[in-house]
């Protein structure tokens, strides 16, 4: 030690929780449940119950580093299991209840999970998983005693007489793994330290803008990489929030209007839906201060809808990989001399890195060569810092480049001003006569065309240029336009020789497990396809 | 490690000036100088020129660990040290210019300073102390080549080709020694990792609120207390400075109309000589979005007129030994729907601690016993967290209670919602009969008096109570009053009980280096006073 020092203290999550029990002991903690009913808890009420969650999780004869699955939606329950698991010195595994059957049973058993907390509304999963789920000793429904016993049973067993578990703060608190277009999902492990700087570094304007003030309605899952650290930046912050546990418009807009929420966080598709709920019913939208938008860019128009509503529109990039949080589309330095046309154009992209969080781009024929920052050049997108994935859980080696950086899959232009824009996944790029053309940008100007409902960019073999980019398009229903259309439509859009060389028109385009395009079961499905 | 990880990353002040000047490289950092020039650079340039500074140091044959002082005002080449000194691995020693000549030649034997970088306004000084600074090998001036080789010529000869100096993220930064109103300064070293922390949690809307968009002028010194973590924070967010090397009300108008200032920094004076400057020549005060004042409490209707002017006004508390941000008075959750005259009265007050910060308050006779949180009772206020001294630098033993925590040697209150009220120094508080008494709510109270300038109260002897409080007044010039009047106008403001046995009017009241009231100096003074 040096002759003289700051205090020891180490970057614990039972900092977080007991900071907001200590300093916001009353602000609520609104849940919204599967079933209409509603439940009003607060900061002490979660401080306690996670407590008491710890005790039961001991009792249950878990030890530190054991893992513990959820398999819910968003609700105070599943906040508390955050910190409960937490603070026994656990590791809590959230769930994503949309995955396949496959695809659970891997990550469960790679998990080696103890305990399944579960909502109610997937016992059907868990009765058809139950067998497979070999790791899995004790099931725990979060709002139902039917079948398993309830949570508030479970805990209420408890004193909440309890001092947190101590340890190092590089132990994990969560894993979560990868959705997983390709191969088996892989586990990424959250440690107390990343998750608490990650957490803090939320808070700044330029992220989530956290204050006594803020009321959070977060769409994004609790089971979805981490929920973009909402639950601990909220909770360091004493914000009050609001959960729902379902996703229908009508709930969250007659949440967001009654409790006065201020900021939402979640997928684009979500503000869809509540455009045209509102629309359908004549309502307005409700005035949130902020909104802020990620897992796939958000449409110029919901942009413009939202900003003219008051709304400030910015996009989050990141992934399960980097915690998540990487870029975000806050206001720059120049935002107020802006026009309203140039301040969309801004949103429209991913944002800057928040500090900690370190960006290049590499040539994507050559890794060694750094591309320069020029808006122009775009390669595939590295990252590095403190809350970027070194090695995944039980993984043999560091997933990183042999220059310490984490390749992101993403394929990214660099502005000169620190934008960030995603133009493809490295995966999906079509490189055609030894340049590469983005298969995203072609889909998002094909969306554009009145008649189309969906598409989805491949390359396909060509004998000369290696690949060539083939269209496939979902009609609108009703509509109706023909290859030619398309490509008319695009040749002012798009590169000349990025035009495709088919368009071809299918009745519905595969999805992964989380709602995106899965372009390796296009690709399956038309193996065999062959360019005229 | 366990099975899966995140990155290592070394908390590192390289980190923060790498970040600002790869995502905001062209903001800006104005710099108005003593002899009434201007210089503006931005964070690419404070870059480049720490990194030749790193060199230079190096050059000069210093090694990691060693110290190196500056004794100098607001400007971006004292800027430019923050990070070149800790980017070797160095010490940035900012002494405080208005330190008796007695304390400035202890604090640099003490912390064996080898470099001194200063202001050419300091040369007296450095020449009546040169003879007795005995460990500084090298001095530097960082506006004239006149007396010392300049700062410009000593790191031109450098070419800022350099990699950081790495190191342990709990190695100290900078050290900074207290007023020390008894005995010798003490130093309190501050590490990379209490540093990059304390930034970081500055970001936040209910601290700094930095974003892109920010322009603060700091006007509480870069040598008081790490200028309250605000070149750290501000780098992280890349935010644009404008620093004055002279606290001219005038300059400070001038700059913050010109330069679009959003924020500024300081104690209340500097406020308090605004206002007349503006009042005296007809001119608005300038629009801020917040005031952040600490040093000591802002009187009413300081805080008032701001609010009034659209400003944000907060308190910040802490001291050298907490780095120093404590609490912070931002809007509480229920802010939008208090009256103005309720904002005005949570405003007075110190504030929430931030996320990191602990508080309590003991019994000042029992302070074993910890006090509720209720707004009434009164104790000695302790702190503790990750940017907390533990021990004072050289020190043989941890400045810290028996269970871990920092008594900051003020008297406060908790109220509910956990805001934090001072109420005394606990060796000013006076004790009289058995219960204490606030030498400061007796000093805010007199102050109200139309003919009162200053007043000072100390505890004095008392065969029966113990103490009992006396109050020195200084009269404002032309005005008049009695011992009686004081009393009287006192009555209806304080508890019977407190009103002081008498009321002493004196020429002057005695003050630290740093401006504030010296109690031991007007205790020695009165040594000989007795109560009649």
């Amino acid at each position: 030690m040096a002759l003289g020092a700051m205090q020891d203290w180490s970057m614990r999550i039972s900092h977080v929780i007991d900071h907001a029990a200590r300093e916001a002991p009353h602000r609520e903690i609104v849940t919204r449940w599967a079933d209409g009913g509603e439940t009003r808890t607060d900061w002490a009420g979660i401080h306690r119950d996670a407590k008491k969650m710890s005790q039961a999780l001991l009792a249950l004869g878990l030890e530190k580093g054991d893992k513990v699955a959820s398999l819910a939606m968003n609700h105070s329950r599943h906040l508390v299991s955050w910190f409960g698991v937490a603070g026994m010195g656990g590791v809590l595994h959230t769930c994503n209840p949309r995955l396949f059957d496959e695809q659970l049973e891997y990550i469960v058993g790679h998990a080696e999970d103890k305990v399944m907390l579960y909502d109610a509304a997937f016992q059907p999963i868990v009765d058809r998983m139950r067998d497979k789920w070999l790791t899995v000793e004790h099931y725990i429904c979060f709002d139902s005693g039917e079948h398993s016993q309830s949570f508030e049973d479970w805990i209420g067993a408890q004193d909440g007489e309890f001092d947190w578990v101590t340890g190092d703060e590089r132990d994990p608190c969560m894993i979560c793994y990868t959705s997983g277009t390709t191969g088996n999902p892989k586990g990424v492990q959250y440690e107390h330290r990343s998750t608490l700087l990650h957490a803090v570094s939320g808070l700044q304007p330029s992220t989530f803008n956290f204050s006594a003030s803020s009321v959070m309605l977060p769409v994004v899952p609790m089971f979805h990489a981490a929920s973009w650290g909402l639950p601990y930046a909220g909770a360091m912050a004493g914000i009050k929030f609001v959960f729902s546990a379902v996703n229908d418009p009508a709930v969250l807009d007659e949440l967001m209007k009654r409790e006065g929420v201020t900021d939402s966080a979640g997928v684009p598709t979500v503000w869809l839906a509540h455009f045209q709920y509102c629309d359908a019913n004549g309502l307005e939208l409700p005035k949130l201060r902020a909104a802020t938008i990620g897992g796939s860019a958000a449409p110029r128009f919901m942009i413009e809808r939202l900003m003219k509503n008051g709304t400030r529109v910015q996009h989050a990039w990141g992934m399960t990989e980097t915690s998540p949080i990487g870029t975000v589309g806050g206001p720059t330095a120049d935002w107020d001399q802006l026009t309203f046309e140039q301040k969309v154009e801004k949103t429209m992209k991913q944002g800057r890195p928040i500090f900690g969080v370190e960006l290049r781009t590499v040539d994507l024929d050559d890794p060694t060569k750094v591309l320069p920052r020029d808006g122009e050049a775009s390669g595939a997108l590295h990252s590095r810092g403190p809350w970027v994935l070194k090695r995944y859980f039980k993984a043999e080696e560091d997933a990183l480049t042999a220059d310490g950086w984490f390749d992101t899959g993403d394929v990214a232009t660099i502005h000169p001003d620190g934008t960030m824009q995603i133009t493809d996944r490295t995966k999906d790029v079509i490189k055609s006569g030894g340049e590469w053309i983005s298969s995203v940008e072609l889909e998002n100007a094909a969306v554009g065309h009145p008649a189309v409902a969906e598409a989805a960019c491949i390359g396909m073999f060509h004998p000369k240029w290696d690949e060539r980019p083939v269209l496939f398009v979902v009609k609108k229903e009703g509509a109706d336009c023909t290859a030619e259309d398309v490509v008319e439509f695009l040749s002012d859009k798009v590169a000349k020789w990025w035009l495709p060389d088919a368009v071809e028109f299918v009745d519905d385009i595969p999805h992964t497990a989380t709602g995106k395009i899965s372009k390796k079961d296009l690709r399956d499905r038309f193996a065999d396809y062959q360019l005229a």
